[in-house]
């Protein structure tokens, strides 16, 4: 398993609400490609939103966002961290 | 305070010991500008730097960043979040 960093655009003015709603449809198919989502963070000034997630790989978190209508292809492994 | 994620590029090839290296010339100065970094993650793949700040504002993530040789423009406040 390693963890990702994957970005979202277009989101401007997204809300809690909003950003809970698209995040429970990854969690809910989030174990059929063995992903699992630990974090959000949603920028409403700019759109941006940001997922962490351990994932067998890149391809997994790509699935499990498409399917669940939050597709994006800007997705990085990211191996090397510092808490 | 508020939290921001900032993106870092042209890393490529950076391993651990490096980033260490980079990280601590931030927390070394962040108490001068009421800042404190969380969490870093990178891809020595693509070469992109991701942080993660608590932070009394943007222009003083920016200034930290640009004083400890770290400069980025690319700086986004994540007020909403999901854990």
């Amino acid at each position: 398993m390693s963890k990702f960093i994957d970005i979202h655009t277009g989101m401007k003015g997204i809300d809690k609400a909003k950003l809970t709603d698209a995040h429970k449809k990854d969690t809910q198919i989030e174990n059929s490609e063995g992903v699992k989502f630990l974090h959000v963070w949603a920028d409403p000034s700019s759109g941006k939103v940001f997922c962490l997630s351990e994932a067998p790989n890149k391809d997994a978190v790509l699935r499990v966002h498409k399917k669940a209508g939050n597709a994006t292809e800007e997705i990085y492994e990211v191996p090397i961290e510092i808490e």
